[in-house]
């Protein structure tokens, strides 16, 4: 047979560096090694009881199809819930409830980009931007943020000079995956002049909206402009209630064309899960701030823990991060991916070993964060303190046997 | 604020027929009005208990994500299902679990076609086909089918002048959602012929598989070609299970490049629901060819039911539909939006109307479909004899005051 051809997009989609490596864990806890998976943004503090108890009294005979807009109970519950948590107006009307965060971006980049468009984006960035800015034919243009300042954003003219007559949009994600930096109300404030200043959208990822550590108040975009339309944000229920399962997120702007716009794409998809909506309706109906200022507390005790065993270890260098549940760390290595596999492939003390992502994967630039690795701090402090010993021990055989 | 420009292909993309009219009904409703829903594939057989009752036994403490590619369990069950059913051996590995069969042919479109390329499709045609295409950039070609012929296949040749060196795939959807057409074995073998002549991939989109009238046999491609590489099959648990708000589909091939290509696709988008695919694991490692059976007579009992009902309204015709439950229906009238959305704001009998899909909507080609109705019948059988009273009424109504 010929060999049949795929598209170039299909092609140049990379596999998810957070995900690639998976097969080499798999194959590892076959031989019974036990894995400190730091590699993928799973959360491990238990899903809201009050999600669960809700889903087990859907009762409806048939499984219906929801709305495509998202249920109306849903988008309400949620409104409501930022305005008792973030004391933020956000009507009902202006949330479009999406599978996961993950289409809401895809939703975004295919509405306000047409192929051949571009979005600034600081570097590193969430590698899944790069999945789907290649599947909707947009090219992501990458500024550079550093590891020594904690990857704070750039000056004003630096972005600037990334701007061309392509540009139809920045997207930030704050607070950050993969670094666990927070952007200030000034950073988002300066964004949005830029924004303004080029007649391009601000799309904010507000995934990991809450949790911010130190006292740190966080910002919302929406705290800054609560009503400008060229801001798109894109929020989720997996990290802050552990739902990553329950795949609902929602696009949220004042933008009345924008929705409009989404809403013709939403149609075609159909709907979200039903039962899921059911269920995170009534657990936002009932949680606040007092749920998710315990989730904060228990990341960032993480976040000390990982910070301050990490920095021990001769040769690795990392910042505390200020908020998710990330930090890029680098490592005395020269090839991460290589590094990360030899942790799964050849690896194991006292029956363990650890999974991270690595580094690279996460840089739009070619040929940066070769030496990094992403760590998700979502396990116990006693784990991740014994996973600094692992990766030191690692490290040790590593640089014996391989360089 | 200087208007903020949205993509083409945002602007391009339909708002869907089925949907587009949903205003009117909600205004309706809260009127008091009783309305027969025909407009919307969403059957109203109840959803089997299995699929609840394991739901409910789902009791890990966080909802974690499922794997990019679906889960082992409902990969398994699905492979074992079809054999037991279809009497076909297709194993779990060729299975890609997918957020709705809508998530399925959207990554159908993104990995055999760039922007611009083409996909034959045979018009009518699903609508929703159109908004995929228009948010991956795929320009759908049709090639005409005609009522009066109850919409079966033109000649090879007819088909053969529509390909062109852009032509990617044929997109086939059978059992037919708008038409109710179920194609034979020949008709499946001599597409996959053109298809092999011209190097292009064959979608067959199976979402109705089962449901199919009179004795008829059905045909899955996989019969044809079990495992021929230019086979895409996209399938759904939507319609023969009630299943349409568990967002639960599947793309099966035994292309190895099809299926990496969609993996790293997949993995952007993290992974479908959990709970769902939980719970329809175990739903069909349960139910087999009796329920399926049962299925497919009640829809062929209400087949008959709308069929001898509305042939014998004045102006209208239609021809019995062989299998899933769409009919499509020609009115005396010229505009069938107008009428549906009349149907809607200005009719009512003895308290209730009824909501079509307007024909145009599941056209490519313009102007065809005008005073068609697309008719789901995913009501009882008096409820559908009780339509055909409505839209007598109805027509008699309208042609009246609007013509």
């Amino acid at each position: 047979m010929r060999r049949l051809r795929l598209s170039q997009r299909a092609i140049s989609t990379p596999s998810s560096p957070i995900r690639k490596l998976a097969f080499f864990a798999q194959q590892a806890e076959q031989r019974g090694v036990n894995i400190l998976r730091l590699n993928i943004g799973q959360p491990d503090i238990p899903t809201p009881p009050e999600f669960f108890n809700s889903m087990k009294k859907f009762n409806n005979a048939v499984l219906e199809y929801g709305s495509s807009e998202g249920d109306v109970e849903i988008r309400r519950e949620w409104s409501k819930y930022i305005k008792r948590v973030n004391n933020l107006d956000i009507p009902p009307e202006h949330f479009q409830i999406t599978v996961g965060a993950s289409e809401a971006l895809i939703f975004a980049f295919m509405t306000c980009c047409d192929p051949g468009d571009e979005v600034i984006v600081f570097d590193p960035t969430y590698a899944n931007y790069i999945g789907f800015a290649a599947i909707s034919g947009v090219n992501l243009v990458p500024v550079r943020c550093e590891l020594d300042s904690n990857f704070k954003l750039p000056e004003v003219a630096e972005i600037e000079k990334h701007i061309s007559n392509r540009t139809r949009a920045i997207l930030l994600c704050s607070p950050n995956n993969p670094t666990g930096t927070v952007y200030s109300d000034n950073d988002l404030k300066l964004l949005l002049e830029i924004c303004e200043e080029n007649n391009i959208f601000l799309v904010v990822d507000e995934t990991y909206r809450e949790i911010v550590f130190d006292d740190r108040p966080f910002y919302s975009i929406f705290n800054v402009a609560p009503s400008n339309e060229r801001v798109i944000v894109v929020d989720s229920l997996s990290k802050r209630f552990s739902l990553c399962g329950a795949r609902l997120g929602c696009l949220i702007t004042s933008n009345n064309d924008v929705r409009k716009a989404i809403l013709n794409i939403a149609q075609a998809r159909l709907a979200p899960p039903t039962v899921e909506q059911f269920a995170a309706a009534e657990m936002l109906s009932i949680l606040g701030a007092e749920q998710i200022e315990k989730t904060k507390k228990t990341y960032q005790v993480r976040r000390q823990a990982l910070f301050e065993s990490y920095r021990e270890i001769s040769g690795v260098s990392l910042l505390p991060s200020m908020g998710a549940f990330y930090s890029m760390v680098e490592l005395p290595i020269e090839d991460a991916t290589d590094f990360c596999r030899f942790m799964l492939t050849d690896f194991v003390y006292n029956g363990k070993t650890i999974f991270f992502a690595p580094g690279d994967g996460f840089f739009i630039e070619s040929g940066r964060g070769k030496n990094m690795v992403r760590v998700a701090y979502v396990l116990e402090p006693e784990l991740l303190i014994e996973s600094a010993n692992l990766l030191d021990l690692g490290l040790k055989s590593y640089r014996k046997n391989y360089i």
